[in-house]
């Protein structure tokens, strides 16, 4: 049961694609503070209470005891103590034994959530704007909550087949040559790749939607040479335009009155990779019309797939902030034993990147009206997403796109996945995202992933190869790193044939792993579950933190600590152990319901299959055009009959049917493996267009 | 077995006291490598290797697969990627089954450890300067080798008895008032303490040796009123001496020239806490003395226990690196849109601080002769601590005093303990606490703990709970946090009651824990001790990282993590699990050898004992003043008769006798409890002057 109450005069956001009336009862459960603008949301917590939710954060899958902030931010360091990342999902479920409440935000500006940070025995979440629709979930088990909030949004992104493929990235990959040369050593190696990101690097000085000619001289025909051998490049775009006269994206920006401007009527700019720039009014149709539109030269290169980046917006500096930090210098050097002043110096050029002073300064002409920035700070990436959606969609509305941003809002779901930001090479950072993934499946944010690697600080060698082990079962499976670290393709590594033996597992369960994401995102349920979901009795089992459920069936529990020979996993019920090394080296292990430690060298990772059900495993590929699901292996430990529903189409249509792609699979007691001789495959059968 | 092998023109650095002469043959098992004037040692990994080592240090008790530097520095944020942090204890373990090596490089400037990290199956150490002696230990099983390393450099410090209570402590206490005012909150809670350490605020000015008058009227009135209270202030003192014309060190410092100074005969002077400041040369004899007698005033005032900070040395700027950061901005003023360059000039201001250059540019005075500060930095820390214990020795050579440093070296482990730096309010700095530990037992440092609720950033209470839990082991124990951060004294939150039980323990056991830290810096072992110090052929304990073993029976596993209601436990042999919620309530399990979960709410922390051994408990009290030793609770699961060398003194002697301090306590299985009746006593008995 969903209720809707609204306070001030909420800004449509667009999360929301179901109408539910307001209601005119006031808000159970919490207590109501307001305060100047603001409105304040107060529950008490019981001792045991569990919080899930807020999607992109930092922090536990539990995520009481911390004081959080949804303002979407380019923080390029994802310590424990963040309040922010990039994105603003303000969904959470409050979760014990006799009470579940599920409880959505659809607030554009800033929230803060104190969840028994201040008070151990209570949650404060407070709306800076007061501007906002609170809708209230009740009824029903955790996942019930989550399919009733998943419905009222709207269906999730559905990416292609061949994005669920390995991809390699990184900053600095400079041209064709070098970008071939990547994929050629994968290709030698027989290392799986379905494709490779490209970086601002690609662009002329980092301006959107260019490419240098001396590095891409034949971007058509590099593009299909890379098809050829069946690798999607996928180019990088920015949120800012460059200010510089004869640049078209600006010239026709400035055309279409497409760029927000400040108060004063002057375009808002402010300096970011290419330099000092201009940013869409991605809140106003036309210019996200225009903006979309953008891509079509790409996209008439070939290219299928796009990442968005810098659109929380992230800015380095503007006029306004240099010129003040620049007036503390003439002070400072009247005082030069003044350490403090040293520092506010090194503060003020340090961190006058995404000064909140700056998002106060420049308006959105939105249909309703023209709003200040920071009122509507948290959907500038989503809509950024939108934008760009809509364009490839008016371009090739008969085929899935590609496309994953760095920011977003609930809402963005629909059109595109996300990435986890830029992340670190850290241990804790495997960690913290696996427990970020349930909480932005709640969300409707199914394709994702993190760089795999970590972004920034220098990889190891064993910390990529448990990084992978993640990545197997992400939707997507992104090796990505910055410039100036450790370079970090698989092949420069001693082990690199170990983790192509991990790699190889991805490709052959990505029958398997695509299905289980497709009936998530056609039903509106989770791929990823905190096991609170499935097992909401079992008291161990709702406070684990380090394993989560996959799809109808399985659950994961990766390795993330350095130098470790294995790890402790719950099992909340009789389970199969897989044990993989490669697709064709593993071993098998009936496992009880109970703790187990389980021994893990550097280069197996588990996966686990509930008892009386069972995965399908394929031979692999190198490429996912070459998969080939039409004979598989069956997993399972089964002591009776056993049936799934996998689903298979031809990786590319936009309106896909549950039915149509669903065959029934049965399987019964004996032998742990049996071929599936797949006579009935959807894709022979079905018509999808 | 050692053998010393010399390169170059080793500097003396104090660390090793017994007298070993360099072998004449070329060192085994390492390749050697000279480039420029460095020189490297590399050695084969085989993949089970494990190093343990390096002292303080980020990352895991197993230090393999990371890049460390020895190189002692002020860095305010202990993330996995760092490579140094404030001390260098280049002393390393290399570990597998048929190989056993101990390493210690005794040189005073850089060291890099590249331990697997550039190539897996390498460890490659390279000393900068080429100067430097190196000892290789062989023979005998883990504890052997630390025992040879740790008789060569000498017996560790001995703090009084006190300093084993717990210390409150916070940068900001601003006087009298309010350290009374901390001091009537715990006593009014019954919550114990022993100590306040008073941060530079009571300074003039964070004029080392001054107090400031209106805040503390009458010095010597206010410390007998705080030991009428069993209370004893502890307060910092940092390294440089501010340049101020009247201010008596700054003017003693230049009658006795024990300032440092650069190549041109002028002062090195840098920005620090109290403003521009000399910096003394605790490498020349005579500045230490004079230095030393410096805390005479506090000596004579009834203080007994010192900090000692900022000495790596820490330096905020020096005027050249001020004027270079300061020309920058001509330039960028010309180029506004220069991102590139407003970031450079980001870092110029905000990383000016403990720059290369500035440590290059002053010198030494030596008995080697005049030395540039770079060949010695590490060192520098560690010759303040042995000015400080020297002068306090001096003015009192009959009692221990208190006295733990930020910086360090091997050999300052004979003067003085350490606090493991400037942590942050993190769950995985509790971790990294722990890991720490036995690394710093290995070179002797056995006085040491964390900040418990962590120095930077916001605490949280669950957070502050769990960090008090390992506190409770740590002989340092002490909750210390920032300026502008959340005060966390214990009486601040709603389950003070629970923390204060936590602290009870400490209290209650405090006899017992002082017998174990005695014992072992008496006899030259650790008080710490990673898992595969006892069970070496056990493969799961040798992997163990989140547990220690304590004293000679003991193993702590404390919980490290957000939300965690409980943690997995590997008991490499049976043992007794006393799960403390308070010094009286808590109870016991006899738990098998192997793996388990166990369940530990927020107030709950677990200490087990081997099967046939006990520990001992007291009834605890306010103060160690107030301790009742005479009567003791054994608990123990005895299944024959154990055997216990209980250590006692007066807790200030600074000639203690192990012999005549040990008493045998012998019980019988039956009953886990039991009372000792404590008539041998040994305080009644012996002569400790």
């Amino acid at each position: 049961m969903i209720s809707r109450f609204s306070y001030g005069k909420p800004f449509p956001t667009g999360a929301v694609v179901r109408t539910i009336e307001p209601s005119r009862k006031p808000m159970p459960f919490f207590r109501i503070r307001r305060e100047g603008t603001s409105v304040s949301f107060s529950l008490d917590l019981t001792p045991e209470e569990i919080i899930f939710g807020l999607g992109e954060t930092v922090r536990g899958i539990n995520k009481r005891g911390h004081l959080y902030e949804s303002w979407n931010t380019d923080i390029f360091n994802h310590s424990e103590d963040r309040k922010s990342l990039y994105s603003s999902h303000n969904f959470l479920i409050f979760f014990r034994r006799d009470r579940l409440i599920g409880l959505y935000l659809d607030d554009s500006g800033r929230v803060i959530f104190d969840l028994g940070y201040t008070k151990r025995s209570e949650a404060v979440i407070t709306s800076e704007n007061g501007n906002l629709d609170v809708y209230l979930l009740e009824g029903g088990q955790l996942k019930d909550i989550v399919h009733e909030f998943r419905e009222m949004i709207g269906r999730s992104y559905l990416p292609p087949r061949w994005a669920f493929g390995y991809l390699q990235s990184r900053w600095g990959y400079a041209g064709e040559e070098e970008v071939a040369s990547v994929v050629e050593k994968h290709r030698e190696r027989h290392i799986p790749l379905d494709g490779v990101c490209l970086d601002i690097d690609y662009m002329v000085d980092y301006q959107n939607f260019t490419w240098k000619k001396e590095a891409f001289p034949d971007w058509k025909k590099f593009n299909q040479r890379m098809k050829d051998e069946h690798i999607h490049l996928v180019p990088i775009i920015d949120a800012g335009i460059r200010v510089r006269e004869g640049y078209s994206p600006y010239e026709s920006g400035l055309e279409k009155d497409a760029f927000c401007r400040k108060e004063s009527g002057d375009y808002f700019t402010a300096s970011v990779w290419p330099g000092n720039c201009c940013f869409p009014d991605f809140l106003n149709k036309d210019a996200r019309d225009w903006f979309g539109d953008l891509y079509r030269p790409l996209l008439e290169e070939g290219i299928e797939g796009f990442w968005n980046d810098m659109n929380e917006p992230a800015l380095f500096f503007t006029k306004e902030s240099m010129e003040e930090a620049l007036s503390l210098v003439e002070r400072q050097k009247e005082r030069e034993d003044d350490y403090e002043g040293m520092w506010a110096l090194g503060s003020a050029f340090g961190s006058m990147a995404n000064n909140p002073k700056d998002y106060q300064s420049f308006y959105h002409r939105t249909e309703q009206g023209t709003i200040r920035h920071d009122y509507v700070h948290n959907l500038y990436g989503a809509y950024m997403t939108k934008a760009t959606a809509d364009g490839i969609r008016r371009f090739m509305p008969d085929r899935r796109y590609l496309l994953f941003s760095r920011s977003s809002f609930i809402g963005a779901h629909r059109d595109g996945g996300i990435w986890q930001g830029d992340n670190f090479s850290w241990w804790s950072h495997i960690r913290l995202a696996l427990q970020m993934l349930p909480g932005l499946n709640m969300c409707g944010f199914l394709f994702c992933g993190c760089d795999l690697g970590g972004f920034g600080q220098n990889t190891t060698e064993d910390l990529l190869a448990r990084f992978l082990q993640l990545g197997v079962f992400t939707p997507l499976m992104r090796n990505h790193s910055a410039l100036h670290t450790r370079e970090q393709e698989i092949y420069r590594f001693e082990t690199w044939e170990a983790m192509r033996g991990t790699v190889q597992v991805r490709y052959a369960l990505l029958p398997y792993l695509y299905s289980e994401f497709m009936k998530a995102a056609l039903r509106d349920e989770m791929y990823f579950r905190p096991l609170a979901f499935d097992y909401p009795e079992d008291d161990r089992a709702v406070h684990t933190e380090d394993q989560l459920m996959l799809g109808e069936n399985c659950m994961i529990a990766p390795v993330y600590e350095a130098n470790a020979e294995g790890r402790y996993v719950y099992l909340p019920e009789d389970m199969l152990m897989i044990r993989f090394r490669s697709a064709e080296d593993y071993d098998l292990e009936r496992m009880e319901k109970g703790d187990h430690y389980i021994r893990l060298r550097l280069h197996e990772f588990p996966l686990f299959v509930r008892k009386n059900s069972f995965i399908l495993l394929g031979k692999g590929a190198e490429s996912t055009d070459e998969l080939d699901d039409s004979s598989l292996t069956a997993l399972g430990w089964l002591e009776k009959e056993a049936e799934y529903a996998f689903y298979r189409d031809d990786g590319v249509c936009t309106c896909p049917s549950l039915n149509q792609g669903l065959t029934s699979i049965r399987l019964k007691p004996g032998d742990n493996t049996l071929i599936y001789p797949a006579a009935t495959s959807a894709k022979d059968d079905s018509d999808y267009s």
